[in-house]
């Protein structure tokens, strides 16, 4: 909001648009609660009162406090475009976010990025965004862009995008890599955020010298305290995969919560619909001993100001008057939203009609020829050979390498259900290359069928998993027809889909209809043997080269621990 | 600092210079006290420890606190050059200011603030600076310069220029003038000091909403408290006539701290001496029941944070290495003080022998030709008639106004000394315009001879006093041969003088020399017959038409409460 001001700011308010009165104010300066009036003119708080006013509502002592701010989340992993994501969050008083559009910009590069800027504009909602810096997160893939230094320093200087995003290649900036640090350098002076799992002692400290100061990816609090003391903001995070809340609570306190912030990072559509957003975190940690005007200011003033948004995060004069209406304070529930003075939501309902932009741009974007694909594996000769197979577990980002000699039949490496073995492929989507890789991976459960998804971080190639190869091209030939998104088939037929139309990774539906096609999904692997709690979900990182231990791209198996490329036989 | 970083903030560090052992270090972060070591390199913190370094110091247990900051400060009030404003300073632990050159501006526009800029560039200090807004304070006078909306534009375009000056103007801010609004619409999105005495209700939110944020003029503590709830950032000053610390103390907590700063405003060469700089706030903080990591956030972190200086303000990686060692916490004994991990001072004696810049363009500001000065007052023709006089009173910057028929002798009105009258005239000195205006005051007790200072808030003419016209006259003879200063003349002769050649206003002498200067002043007034204790204090507040009741400048007198010139006879 830095770019606007001008004369709303500075010009006289010629009337009061709104005056609420008779609220219970939470002043997040002082931490007081306060009985009184707010005048609101031209989208701002402009005072504690007000003769008379175009409109009054009377809040009958019912708590306000400023709209949450979400300090890092990447949009895309709601599955919903940004009006539906706006429209989902909304409703749980969540009226800022700090977005890192890298997934999208793994599939379509600036053009990506550009799309989350004009699919936020207009809306009632404040979405900044950080360059994204780590696109591609590794060598060992091919995205739709790489975004180097020229890019991020292009994407600095639009309006909106305020820093730099997760430096996720942290052993980059720790050793120096002139590509990381040229754009550390591009972002001098701006905020620029961390993603640093488990980084400690002389690397926390290199890595922090040369510029991220955030951090969402503690999952200790031992790991918390020392980079908080090292001077990096804590950003507690509540994704749908990854929760810290109830460890890291302890860290808030009256005297850090300048420095800890709340993000949900990933979150998809069922956590959305059954812990809402960024109140639901202020609620738990209200819950687990916070005082309420600490959580709020932590999720609200104090992000602002990490972040360098001068006019967000209070209710006082000059702000803006985006706030929210409490029926209590202690359970934080909401009753209704203000963004700009104007009411966008209540009883858990958007009331606003999002403009719908245009999104040709980013539709289509599934670039592979199906006639064309084989998933086949030759046996390797000696018939003892064998093979590293990609063991997954249960709601586990990480994976396991297990080696043992697959069951073959006609020369030709096939599915061992005796031992939960079945294929894997990732296959380029962007530039119709026609790269396959093909592996093994143990842990599904599959009986028969295949399941395949465009959604597969950081690169979101299509990654395919199945008992048959005729399934497995069904799948992905029903994901290039739909222009990507999510499939379960069996026997020829497409039994469960969620259609992604957008970059392949976001669907143009409201949050129920997604929601609810992701429980299809998840049923209809159920029916096919799968005993995965969230099969689409273990999928979508089964080819992120960036964590432990075997992952496989579209070039191939790689060994994360080694950080190279091996080769399925051993 | 934010246009520095580049390489030495992202390059690798080849050799760590110095390893600080067996520190007990202030984490700002979270008010812990831990006991560690800090490495050191390229002026910069670079982690907890390290296996070998250039120099190894051990701290035995001594304290290391981040670097003091000063949040607001007219260095020119010191009435020394800043090369010696930073050697008086450094000892007590203070390595940062943000300075409000508007003393000088008022006498040299822009080419004083360059000054400033040029004289504080290369110094082991940090001085940042903000544009002045009210040059000059009023429209009743003539001062050396005026910056209007494009010399602010200007102003925020050099380097270490990061934000706007206190806006004295706050009448103009709440009326909307254009002039001021201006100026604040050219600072959005910058930090904006406000200047606010007093200033409550529907005022102070319209003056808040346009963009200053912070405060250093409350004097209650209900006003302190009402500010911080409007939004507004409070900076408890400690100058040499104003001083707030023991009333807004107790707004200090810990919940606060991020929003409330220290600051001296205007400190003289005494209480430099007497009370050292912000490390005396931090002190009486404490005594008063601050908690010492309060106390020391509230000077360090989050003063830099307001104003925007990432890199400063906390013992971490990455930051700027000044710290200050002590002795003790709980009493703020400043042992040795380093900035960019250079020892500047140790035991009370600054280290550094700092470079003197150039300052010719600033001398020889003072331009008057004595030789065809009067000081005449015709009297009325009314022998009746009553004279408008200025009353002072002991350490007041408030005059009151009286009204009394003068002594005549020989058609001219002539001191009084039985009713404590004497004349007083303001002179222009800037630009030669030859105006004098005269006038009478009371309560100044002198019996005879002449006080005279170009230290004259804002516009800073010369001001004079005196029982006769000739040693009048001989007073602002010796300010012209000076080149500007403060000088006490009896019979004809100077008796005590502070040269102050630097746009009349600095000296160009250490800190010590300049109170001794100062006190010799006093102890001649004295010696003339003058009761006040800081005659020259009051002398430099008598021509400020911002400041109640009655005030005399270069234009004549002004009933500020009117807002208006009025006569010198009713």
């Amino acid at each position: 909001m830095r770019a606007e001001g001008g004369r709303s700011r500075n010009g006289a308010p010629s009337s009061i648009d709104l005056l609420l009165t008779d609220a219970r104010i939470l002043d997040v300066f002082s931490g007081e609660i306060w009985r009184g009036d707010v005048a609101v003119a031209e989208g701002r708080i402009v005072g504690f009162g007000a003769p008379r006013a175009e409109n009054v509502r009377d809040l009958d002592g019912r708590w306000m406090i400023p709209g949450l701010i979400d300090a890092h989340v990447h949009i895309e992993s709601s599955q919903l475009v940004p009006r539906e994501f706006v429209c989902a969050v909304l409703p749980h008083g969540t009226t800022t976010a700090i977005a890192d559009p890298h997934e999208i910009a793994n599939v379509l590069g600036l053009d990506g990025v550009r799309y989350m800027l004009n699919a936020t504009s207009g809306l009632p909602f404040r979405a900044f965004f950080t360059a994204p810096s780590c696109v591609p997160a590794s060598p060992f893939e091919t995205p739709g862009a790489v975004l180097g230094r020229n890019e991020v320093e292009e994407m600095l200087r639009w309006d909106r995008v305020i820093g730099l995003g997760e430096v996720m290649n942290y052993p980059g900036v720790v050793r120096g890599d002139p590509g990381v640090l040229a754009k550390l350098i591009a972002a001098t002076g701006l905020p620029i955020d961390g993603h640093a799992p488990g980084l400690a002692g002389p690397d926390l400290w290199a890595y922090v010298s040369r510029g991220p100061r955030t951090d969402h990816e503690c999952t200790t609090l031992e790991e918390a305290r020392e980079k908080l003391r090292a001077g990096m903001h804590i950003l507690i995070r509540e994704g749908t995969a990854t929760r810290n809340l109830d460890t890291l609570l302890p860290l808030l306190t009256e005297r850090t919560a300048p420095f800890v912030h709340f993000c949900t990072d990933d979150r998809h559509p069922e956590t959305l619909i059954r812990e809402g957003h960024i109140d639901g975190l202020v609620r738990r940690a209200i819950a687990g001993g916070a005082r309420p005007d600490v959580a709020v200011a932590a999720a609200t003033i104090h992000t602002a100001r990490a972040y360098g948004l001068a006019d967000l995060g209070a209710i006082a004069p000059g702000y803006r008057a985006d706030f929210v209406i409490l029926s209590d304070l202690q359970t934080v529930r909401v009753d209704e939203v203000f963004v700009n003075g104007v009411r966008v939501a209540a009883d858990g309902a958007c009331l606003v009609d999002v403009p719908h932009g245009s999104d040709e741009d980013v539709r289509r974007t599934v670039r592979v020829d199906p006639g064309r694909l084989s998933f086949r594996i030759r046996s390797e000769g000696d018939r003892a050979a064998e093979a590293r197979v990609i063991r997954v577990a249960p709601e586990q980002v990480v994976t396991d390498e297990v080696r043992l000699v697959p069951r073959t039949a006609d020369g030709e490496v096939v599915a061992d259900l005796g031992r939960d073995v079945i294929k894997i492929a990732v296959v380029e989507r962007h530039r119709g290359t026609g790269n396959v890789a093909v592996g093994l991976v143990q842990g599904f459960g599959l009986l028969h069928g295949a399941l395949a998804s465009t959604v597969a971080h950081d690169s979101h190639n299509a990654v395919v998993v199945g008992v048959t190869d005729s399934d497995m091209r069904v799948a992905i030939a029903e994901l290039v027809r739909i222009g990507g998104g999510q499939v379960v088939v069996a026997d020829g037929e497409v039994v469960a889909v969620l259609p992604l139309p957008i970059a392949g990774i976001m669907s143009d539906r409201p949050l129920d209809d997604v929601a609810s096609a992701a429980r299809e999904l998840k049923l209809a692997a159920g029916r096919l043997g799968c005993t995965l709690p969230a099969p689409f979900m273990t999928l979508s990182f089964i080819s992120l080269p960036v964590i432990p231990h075997l992952k496989l791209t579209d070039r191939g198996l790689v060994d994360v621990d080694r950080f190279r490329p091996v080769s399925l036989f051993v």
